[in-house]
């Protein structure tokens, strides 16, 4: 394959990549989640993967301004003929060291419990599931944690220094 | 009136909101707009104000982390009973002082065309609208801004010292 570059988000990017988002997630309703504001406001940490000019994966992260020592993955996605490359994990990756750098130790994510390929990917890379009451397919559930009734697994992981 | 209270935003805040915010925009569908990172990450920026202990009004904002002088107004609703009573202009007053006293001098915020109180809203408390190529009945309108084909209008407001 092409060589794949990782560089940070722009808000150019945003059209390319809100224009495809609902297509990687097969077909799922994703855009209302990823307004633009990401790629103006939190460009330090968001990065977008390009493949001979072609934007082949992204990653939307941010510094939480409430918890000092925490950052937050808040959407990443990978072009469908681009996975099991290790692109996602590159992703996250870039986001762990700048998110080191700048003196965080936690990264959270959440990921829809349906989502089982984004639940191996997390726990693969080092992130554990945080407890919950409700246990789903063995897997705890944050019930009707996001929006209407959307039940999430939480996922954090410790940056090693 | 009962007395309203304004108080920064907490976790336990998002689920009253998350399940009339919906109802407060007249049947929009706002939800998914609005994921809970913001009451775990952006408290220090989001405020709710409260009457007898019922949520009547809240404002979710942040520090831009690209543009140090910058903040932004990511959402903002006012219960429909509660309208007309200078609300939203004290939340968004709160806002301006929190991020006065963090240093930034412009804020931002966007909103939908077709709300025109928003519009009314905005202009009334300060901000401006940014120019742009297209004009929809008089107002200028960014095209194709947010998600699939959501036109916005941009405001912006210079923080007086």
């Amino acid at each position: 394959m092409e060589a794949v570059d990782i560089r940070h988000a722009e808000p150019s990017d945003y059209q390319p990549i809100i224009s495809v988002i609902n297509d990687w997630w097969g077909g799922r309703n994703m855009s209302d989640m990823l307004p633009k504001l990401f790629f103006n406001h939190f460009r330090e940490t968001s990065f977008v993967a390009e493949s001979s000019g072609k934007i082949v994966g992204f990653l939307i992260g941010f510094l939480s301004q409430t918890f000092q020592d925490e950052a937050y993955i808040h959407f990443a996605g990978v072009h469908p003929d681009y996975r099991k490359m290790g692109l996602g994990r590159a992703l996250y990756e870039r986001f762990f060291d700048v998110a080191r750098n700048l003196g965080r130790t936690v990264v959270r994510c959440v990921t829809s419990p349906v989502n089982k390929g984004s639940i191996a990917f997390h726990l693969r890379i080092g992130f554990s599931i945080e407890r919950s009451e409700t246990i789903v397919e063995g897997i705890c559930v944050a019930k009707n944690y996001d929006g209407h009734g959307g039940d999430r697994v939480l996922f954090s992981k410790t940056l090693n220094a």
